[in-house]
């Protein structure tokens, strides 16, 4: 089969001939349809301080994707050959993520245990089904599995890019009133069009006594802002790290009673929950297809901040 | 009837006559039979950003305190004359608080509304339940109402002092595994002699794994330490207010899922909990008595940090 393989810090991805994947016990073989390319991808291109992550020398990278399951190993019950599928890219108990610590989806075949697929529902693309496995369950989680949101919760959204535009969406379709903030005005306008009411600056926020705010920015006084907007005994969730402190008035933590909760990517509940949100019919990231051999010009493309959306690379 | 009336800030309380005061509406009149001395009052008297929580007026100082009941207004069901009860001292929906908004409990009698009231349990002294209703209920809320500590729980505790030792106590009764930490070598004996596996630092309690810890110190790094400290998936709840905010590592936050929780306070279910660990008879908190003459010179021996454990002031 073909991959994109990573060798180290600004050595460009190089398309390889390799064997193709076997199953093994527990694991299950995908003939990949659609892969998503992400900014990580990006950063552990430019940046040593990811080495750390690539444990195991080179590897085909690529950790959203779906595909058609082609083989099943011994002890694998709930997935069958056939089966539609995207993959949680981590596995949450051990860390060990595709695309990092062994062969990705940048491939015309991945291998990936089988417990961290999900069925993709009639009716949802594989790129769709690719673009959910990262942005849609880190969205996904942050919201409803950690910050709790529920039918005609107030929810305020700060920082409407890639997982805000899904957060937006989803929210959406699950009742909530939704209110977002960024600092850009082109974002604003997208996350009006998208359906939220949208105010200027997180303070100005208040005004909505948001239940729950999730801040996808994470620029540290966003998080701060975040507790000053948030209504008595709120929620404040904090997914971003746009800069990984913050100064917090522990004051407001205090007398408002508010909760200010870390939510970490997602589970494979959470991946059916954004697979349910895309089988309403009510979807509609700003996703850009490109063709599989071209992975390594939409990664340039990205590292030059030139795509509006999310690039996935469909395998022919 | 006596009281110790507060005037502003500066002026020395002072012993005045007043009329006895009646029960209205849904209020109850208590013969206070003890109160305590908080560090809150000591405050209000020397710093005058204290004054906004005075808007009345003059008044009798005191929100710890418990008594009989010798008069129920109209509407008042659950309460009757002869019941030994203490009292929240804030009414949380409206922050109304007793010996700040209105007369309270440095006084022979006071009038609190009923609601706000909890019985004392047979063998639970008057100065006991005085104490219960301020340190004892705010420890009870950050440790089992916020932080949903239950038997088994492994619990961190920072701060030995008034709540501190409350929280240690009522957390053993009820089954937590308990760690506690303190900058003062004496605070950390003391824990240990209450039964506490005690840490030097709170980065050293690490290595317990506890499931939560309450930072009744809250001077800032205390809380980012916590976070270091507790395990995945973990909660922490700030309670003290030793410097108004943190610098908190929010990659921390989100890599390990933490919970970080304000506390404020208690309610009347909180009073409760507080009372059925009293009644247990294993609690022993170190109260120390003063005649109700000597609630001046208390607060005075409290401001010269003269006192080791919390001063009650008994009514004869």
């Amino acid at each position: 089969m073909k991959g994109w393989q990573f060798t180290g810090t600004n050595i460009p991805l190089e398309l390889i001939e390799k064997e193709d994947p076997k199953a093994i016990a527990n694991h299950v073989v995908i003939d990949v349809k659609a892969a998503g390319l992400c900014h990580s991808d990006v950063a552990a291109l430019q940046d040593p301080g990811w080495m750390p992550l690539f444990p195991n020398g080179p590897v085909i990278m690529g950790h959203e994707f779906a595909g058609v399951v082609i083989e099943v190993g011994e002890g694998v019950e709930d997935i069958k050959v056939g089966d539609r599928v995207g993959a949680n890219p981590m596995d949450r108990a051990t860390k060990v993520t595709a695309g990092y610590n062994y062969d990705g989806g940048y491939a015309e075949k991945v291998r990936v245990p089988a417990h961290q697929c999900v069925k993709i529902p009639d009716g949802v693309s594989f790129v769709e089904g690719a673009a959910s496995t990262d942005a849609g369950i880190t969205a996904y989680r942050a919201i409803f599995s950690i910050g709790q949101a529920k039918e005609g919760t107030k929810l305020g959204i700060i920082g409407i890019g890639g997982l805000g535009q899904f957060a937006v969406q989803m929210a959406l379709i699950k009742g909530c009133e939704v209110y977002a903030t960024d600092v850009s005005p082109e974002a604003r306008k997208l996350a009006e069009e998208l359906g939220a009411k949208v105010y200027d600056t997180i303070l100005d926020m208040k005004e909505a006594e948001c239940d729950v705010i999730v801040d996808f920015a994470g620029f540290g006084q966003t998080t701060a802002d975040a507790l000053e907007a948030v209504k008595l005994q709120g929620t404040v969730v904090i997914v971003g790290m746009g800069k990984l402190e913050s100064n917090i008035n522990t004051y407001l933590m205090i007398t408002k009673e508010i909760k200010l909760l870390g939510s970490n990517g997602g589970t494979v509940e959470d991946l059916k929950g954004v697979y349910d949100c895309f089988a309403t019919g009510k979807m509609n990231p700003n996703l850009i297809t490109i063709p599989f051999e071209e992975i390594d010009k939409g990664l340039e493309k990205l590292k030059n901040h030139e795509v509006k959306g999310r690039l996935v690379a469909v395998v022919e």
